[in-house]
């Protein structure tokens, strides 16, 4: 990361897990476009990375993200900015979809917008209590049509259009009812949360992993003949690994496994 | 509306509200020929309004919807009728998907076969607590098969084809935990919660809701990368909207926004 | 079925009900290579029987079933066998879900892996209160690839990611809640809750059913100008069917219809 884009992103790494914090407290963690390409920087290195195993996206101070900065938009109106700016933005989206790491959202506060997108587009979501989610863009006069592409694909078409329609919040529970967040616990018991989940990947084989969360968005997009005839020779890769091997030899043998990442 | 069109379905306007309501109530509102063209007649000509801004479906009498009308069906007894009534009852639905305006099902008593598939296909849904939801042509010897489109996508694919191959109804709360409708209030407070929604549409940039509506059934239907480049591409265009420009600026001097509708 | 064939998968006839039950006790109804061909072999004889209206799939012993027998994968370890073994296994899911009759899982104890897969691409699902559900592959160092595939088209993506990667079990009431099973009942109730919703669909024209079962899956598929298309013509031709109209005439007169099936 550049000396900027370090300001606006804090990298914290412990063994295999990498924490990024959004770090822009004063203005709601809002997705200015320094932050978007220090995200972007840093996913791109994590992605190369072999020892990184699993990464959670958590923001600075009161609010998770609000989503875009709108002062930096109106500051700079023109059509080509705007292009520019949500093609990154779904780009990063798609990173993050595509990275062989799981994503986990760690969300204490609010997430708005295409912060509340951020959290949809995560592989998994852990919410405080008090946490809240809307896609508020239609209250100021611009439809969420990118937070749109996440929100489909984790709640049902009329909550999801509901949310979208009026920007109106849903509480943490609410979130999870209807398949934004997996986990509500206290907002003093996130940390440990985050975790136990975080934990239970890091005990995992990375190769089975890694094979395993690429597999499921691409299946997602295909007719049931055609995914199963692709997750059929994916399983079969995967049992071919040493992992596997020694995951089934451990089993039966009623010991723990010591992975290799092969 | 012909003469006998107007006698099958009202229509109401207030302001920029306008409530259709299917009026066969001795006939459980079920949508013979003449209701279907009636509301396609309807629908056309609020897709080329510019004043109309949100629709709502209602019932009068007892039920919302009972489904097509079996005694006419069995009047006309010939392969070409049935294709020619399932076409026009489709293109019907597909009209409402299409509609530039956001459309709320008012449900205030049961929605049965076609009449819960009306419910699926509009964007939102509000129900009173006595409604009850069903897709009872498998009850008769015919198998709800344009009903399970909208209602696949509504639903989960279990709880979808237990109704489908039960018949069985299920109750509000139960719609609404499912994905079939947004908000469920007692019979008594129906009016006033579909005046609260409806009115947090209105109170929107009219641009901004047309475009978000269109963009989120189409991106519905896109892979992931498609999706996000569709949705970049319409945002950029929202966001020089007269509409985004102003609701932006009205937030940050913490004023209400004055929409154009441009 | 081969004599072998009959060790491993009981079949039991009750009028138009056949309940499969997996019979390798001593091995968690793990699916072996002969338990599949088992399998296999009865639901391709009975995807061509005219008598056999619902089928049930159920365990005998403890567990629903283990998923795949990893012991004969170990002592099989060749990249070839293993593609042969998913690609089995796969057909035998796609089998499931092309049978002309409704099939429903009755879950009685764990269902892990492959056989919380079985479960997932049944049509409908019944569990007892005590059973439980993972898609466990992932602790031995194999991401349940094939299992994701049906997995994801019954829960929401981030509810099945979690499951993938985590191997963590669920319980019986969220699987009924997440979307995976249909009805959750004590124990001691499974069997009559199976013979009320197996009686439930006995009861409707098997020619609707099975017409309706196949459009279902196909129109799931589809965009949904496409389905509209498509599901009009199949009601159309299910309305011209014997069936259709002695199930209207029957509601119409206020009798019991007789079905002939055609």
């Amino acid at each position: 990361m550049s000396q900027e884009e370090a300001l606006v992103l804090r990298s914290d790494r412990t063994d295999g897990l990498t924490t990024l914090t959004l770090n822009r407290p004063n203005a709601f963690n809002s997705l200015s476009k320094d932050l978007l390409s220090a995200l972007q920087t840093e996913l791109d290195a994590i992605a190369a990375s072999e020892t990184v195993r699993v990464v959670v996206i958590s923001g600075a101070g009161k609010a998770f993200c609000s989503g875009h900065d709108l002062k930096e938009m109106r500051a700079n109106h023109s059509k080509a900015y705007m292009q520019a700016l949500f093609k990154q933005c779904g780009e990063l989206m798609l990173t993050i979809t595509r990275l062989p790491q799981p994503v986990i959202a760690r969300v204490h506060g609010i997430a708005t917008a295409a912060g509340c997108q951020l959290v949809s587009m995560c592989d998994l979501a852990v919410a405080a209590d008090v946490a809240k989610f809307a896609v508020s863009g239609i209250n100021v006069g611009l439809f969420c049509s990118t937070p749109a592409v996440g929100l489909a694909r984790n709640l049902g078409r009329k909550a999801a259009l509901e949310m979208l329609l009026t920007g109106d919040f849903i509480d943490a529970m609410e979130a999870k009812a209807k398949g934004l967040v997996n986990r509500v616990v206290p907002l003093d018991a996130l940390d440990a949360e985050i975790e136990r989940l975080a934990g239970s990947i890091l005990a995992k084989s990375a190769v089975a992993i890694k094979t395993g969360k690429g597999m499921f968005y691409q299946q997602l997009e295909m007719g049931l003949r055609e995914a199963y005839a692709y997750a059929a020779e994916v399983m079969a890769c995967n049992m071919m690994s040493e992992d596997a091997g020694e995951g089934i030899d451990a089993f039966m043998q009623k010991r723990k496994p010591v992975y290799s990442g092969r």
